[in-house]
């Protein structure tokens, strides 16, 4: 094609990307209260809200104390991304990422299919076992599947491999407000939990996982 | 890796995926009111709602009558998907596409940059301007960026390609809901209008344009 010449302005809206977000932050630090929100959790509460696109989500979202640093902690030192959809892991912003951490999701693993149908699950739950090893001290989130966060839950309280944090948002109507009071709720066995980061009831999704992955990767809101 | 063993199950939950999606569709059937909306809306309209997991966009979703048939003939004939992110076109089923569509997302071309610098928009918006002529006759998604959707409207005003059929789901505080009411009210100069899909306010993003695009290719609700 030859090459493009701009269109005709014709709408009157802000054009700078970074304009658009700072404006859009101090929008939603003018209405939404995070006081019920650990200091450290309030940017990445900030972009969750922002990719929900409604400062209602805000008394949905609920953390353990130590997820922001634990998070932080590990894809600093180089731990690997894990997710549940492809959808989710195209969301991760690379330049936002400390040590060029991986992003892993096997949901188009050959065995997939096989181990679902052997297991009586959805292929979202198989496909969290095969993150194997990889899974120790990973950042793992779930933006799609309430099965897969139970199948991860089951799989850690069965003695497998920890991951340093779980940002736990599937969205919809069946399981998924229960796969996260289960999130919430685990123990695993002393009275101590793998980290944790939720939007509470049905809501959730793609977007506002990878809102979060990218708010913990960074402090920088622009970035 | 060895081969995995399944987890002991420990949770109460449904785990086979066409039953969780047969009963989420009767749960938003059975919580929203879809009267409002054509009749050839109602699935795409259940999938959106799916997505937001949330009964209340009900409210918030509008629509050209054409706009489901204009989709479905496009997609039908072969018509490529273009997408304003990357995550978006990730979220597209591609088993649901009629006629294996191509999806396009031009946001990585290497002329963005200059292109987005030169005219002073976003990134998003200047990737617009390199669909070309792929835009004629493409149904067109947008599901980030409200610079994408009116900078796409300020193309076809200006004698431009016209897509088939335009979503348009931008999330965010900023500008988002007033591109949504621009494409609402476009006019083509004689009074008509490519057909269009919207989620009114700040709510939309790319999960929710995905399920719409997804509903759109296939009436199929369980493919």
């Amino acid at each position: 094609m030859s090459e493009p010449a701009a269109p005709t302005r014709r709408y009157d809206y802000v054009t700078d990307g970074q304009e658009i977000y700072r404006r859009s932050f101090a929008m939603i630090r003018g209405e939404s209260d995070l006081t019920g929100l650990p200091p450290d959790l309030h940017t990445v509460a900030t972009r969750v809200i922002h990719a929900a696109g409604d400062v209602r989500i805000t008394a949905e979202i609920a953390a353990h104390p130590d997820v922001v640093g634990a998070a932080r902690a590990a894809l600093g030192a180089g731990a690997p991304i894990i997710t549940d959809s492809l959808m989710l892991a195209s969301g991760v912003t690379r330049r936002r990422l400390p040590a060029d951490n991986e992003v892993v999701c096997t949901l188009r693993d050959p065995r997939v299919a096989d181990l679902a149908t052997a297991w009586d699950t959805t292929r979202a739950a198989a496909a969290v076992s095969l993150w194997g090893d990889r899974l120790e001290g990973a950042v793992v989130a779930i933006g799609n599947a309430p099965t897969a966060l139970f199948h991860l839950l089951e799989l850690i309280l069965d003695g497998g491999p920890r991951p340093a944090a779980i940002v736990g948002m599937p969205v919809g109507f069946v399981g998924s407000a229960e796969s996260k009071v289960a999130l919430a709720g685990h123990d695993l066995g002393d009275g101590s939990q793998v980290p944790w980061l939720v939007v509470h009831g049905r809501r959730g999704g793609s977007a506002m996982a990878a809102a979060a992955l990218n708010a913990l990767a960074t402090e920088d809101e622009l970035a």
